[in-house]
């Protein structure tokens, strides 16, 4: 009933709809949702009505749409992720009070980093990554937390899978990844000088809830500069944070 | 072809199934979420199958169902609510490092305030907005200031319905709300002593962009506390927003 000619559900072409949108596209007509989507045009529209009606999508005066707030309620109301940035969020402060550089938050999705939370400081430097970014797991020092902690499953795939360089220093070798992975879980820390961008050394610990590694906290260091503090002030908010959600649940 | 018999569209399904999802209900089963959401079980199951083949929903060993991170970053990637919370956060937290309470963001949707960011501080008092949460127009600081900036359409409509009293001081007399109002518009703060809990105060101001009001700065201040310093740490947070949201585009 569900399903197009093409086969795909309903679902996925609501989700090619929304995909659209993005932190450099928040406003489109609905021809061009239609045309980036890749769906039929008729189809394409009657799903931004019927996410129109449903609040999802808002339309301004100008025939111009946008994502509606209800989409945002619907998707943070009964999530982990908001309770996991809420309990992050007060210790990634302190960590930005002490370290002044950009302190983020960050879960697997897949075989990618998705960064939930991001504090910038105006003095701080260079740094890609932005709220509801992804970055491959190989590369960033999130990433690499959270691929040494995850299933094997995970790690097996993507050490076989081809590892693009982000950066002329990213580990693209698997035998080097191993060897890295490894050292990750002997220290429970990553650091990652330039695999990223050459100017920066990304500094990330393991967030756990009920004995299994949920989110990277991280902090983006100039390359030259001293890990440690970094990490004493990343460990100390990720025991912070750990207690909170014991105490508030996950 | 996305109508089920009762005509209800397949997106007012999907919304149907995400909206069982709750802060205090984040995991579920699938039979679980069929029985809340009304809908016919084998529907249910399938758009929950659906939802989980495209990410929006994540299923873990115990069959139990949560919203997936999929989910999340669809909804956030591209919203102007995310972007107007980055924009706000450092300011809002320059006004609790100042005044040491609850300091919320809110915007309007529909006929409510909904609320996309909240700082807590340790030894604030009592407040029972939530990220994600809700509260009538006519009730809260933050609502008072969006109702009287609101589309005259949004106001009438307001004025002309029944006023829920949420607190035994909530002002529930279309007369007395218009007079709030006036004085809200005329002044450019809304001090809401007592209409959420009988214990607090709350004080909000008005966030503009582009000539028009986006949302509501506000604090929760214990019943007796001066409001003055909060105005001022609100009014100059408000200020500096804007400038940013002027800077980066809303």
């Amino acid at each position: 009933m569900a399903n197009s000619p093409t086969g795909d559900s309903m679902t996925e072409r609501i989700v090619r709809v929304l995909e659209t949108f993005t932190s450099e596209r928040t406003v489109q007509s609905a021809s061009e949702i239609g045309r980036r989507s890749g769906l039929p045009s008729s189809s394409a529209h009657r799903i931004v009505d019927d996410l129109i009606a449903a609040g999802l999508l808002d339309r301004d005066e100008d025939a111009q749409v946008r994502l509606g707030m209800r989409l945002w309620e619907l998707a943070l109301r009964g999530s982990s992720a908001l309770r996991l940035r809420t309990a992050a969020l007060p210790h990634m402060e302190t960590v930005q009070a002490a370290i002044r550089e950009h302190t983020q938050l960050a879960v697997r999705e897949k075989d990618e980093a998705l960064f939930i939370e991001r504090l910038s400081h105006p003095d701080a430097g260079a740094n890609i990554t932005r709220i509801a970014g992804r970055l491959p797991l190989h590369a960033s020092s999130s990433g690499l937390v959270l691929l040494a902690f995850a299933p094997a499953g995970v790690r097996s795939s993507v050490l076989t899978s081809p590892l693009r360089a982000v950066s002329p220093e990213t580990v693209t070798d698997a035998r080097a990844l191993e060897r890295v992975i490894a050292g990750i879980k002997r220290d429970g820390v990553a650091i990652a000088p330039g695999s990223i961008q050459s100017v920066s050394t990304g500094v990330a610990v393991p967030l756990r809830y009920e004995g299994e590694v949920v989110a990277a906290l991280s902090v983006v260091l100039p390359r030259g500069a001293d890990p440690e503090p970094a990490v004493a002030a990343l460990r100390d908010a990720a025991a912070a944070t750990e207690r909170d959600l014991r105490r508030q649940r996950l």
